[in-house]
């Protein structure tokens, strides 16, 4: 999606580590207009699907996948991260590691929003490692529910995330593929 | 608004010491639709008030506050909760108790999305003890901005929070003010 590569080359910073800083529009700062068209490129892609319903993971997942909701006209949920594994409520878990930050989480879901025979379209703000999409496909099958796709705003095309979670059969639809960046701050796409 | 009011009747679920889920609509599954007519009314209300920004916080005011910020025009910021004291960048940082995980956050800004001149419109999906409000409009002033108001889905009247703000001259608009909640599950709005 030339806007949003557009977008990634004028306001992300790169970081040595692979690391790209977009946190001026994407996760800290919103740019709700970019989201809105980002959510038109996803239906686009998926309005066949049969979804009815968006899953994503807080924090930085929870504004896109709110916006695209509208243009899907489905309900959102949003994984919850937690230090400990809940047992207070019936919920859907897996465990998640995070690379970014060098922790694990346990990810849940509450039992009362994935059912069997929910379509699923799963939005995330970054694919890399694939840990937190994983687990969230897992957890929908857990459910019994069917994983339509997922919708990625960055994909880190250098990293096996995509590859892995493609050769499962997923289909992952990124709307900015990055194939290298470099500490000079350039970016080349896919 | 009668609305939010209907739905938390239908679809809230009372528990013992003032609690009330609102997470099959407000702060796990998400509808969508409904935040749209919040964010209807909070236009309404604080449209001309010169809204530049809105500043909420995670987890779950960021999807409340990105469909609102569609009806502004206006960016999303979200304040990340920390355990410890972000010291890697250059960031607004306060320290908020919450009473209901009982436990203490730091809760942070980046200091580039937040600067003198702003006119900042905070949401969140509740107000009880007030703290994680009191702490958002202290990071606003801290940068210079102005707090225009706050809008809030749920305030639980019955607690402090509502009139400790509003005794600092700040506007809170909440749309669904609860004067009482049993624990035979019923509520009575103020």
């Amino acid at each position: 999606m030339k806007l949003l590569e557009e977008r990634i080359v004028k306001d992300g910073k790169v970081f040595p580590g692979n690391i790209l800083k977009v946190d001026s529009f994407l996760n800290h700062q919103l740019d709700v207009n970019l989201f809105n068209e980002m959510g038109k490129e996803w239906y686009r892609l998926f309005k066949d699907s049969g979804v009815n319903k968006i899953l994503t993971i807080e924090a930085s997942g929870i504004a896109i996948a709110s916006i695209v909701a509208q243009h899907f006209n489905v309900p959102v949920v949003f994984a919850k991260k937690s230090k400990s594994r809940n047992i207070a409520g019936d919920v859907y878990s897996v465990v998640v590691k995070s690379f970014t930050h060098g922790n694990e989480n346990h990810v849940i879901v509450s039992k009362d929003f994935l059912n069997p025979g929910d379509r699923i379209l799963v939005i995330d703000d970054f694919l890399a490692q694939g840990c937190a999409l994983m687990g969230l496909c897992d957890i929908i099958k857990s459910a019994g529910a069917e994983v339509v796709g997922a919708g990625i705003a960055i994909e880190k095309a250098f990293q096996p995330g995509g590859d892995l979670i493609r050769e499962k059969g997923i289909r992952v639809e990124s709307l900015a593929k990055i194939k290298e960046m470099h500490d000079d701050g350039s970016i080349v796409f896919c």
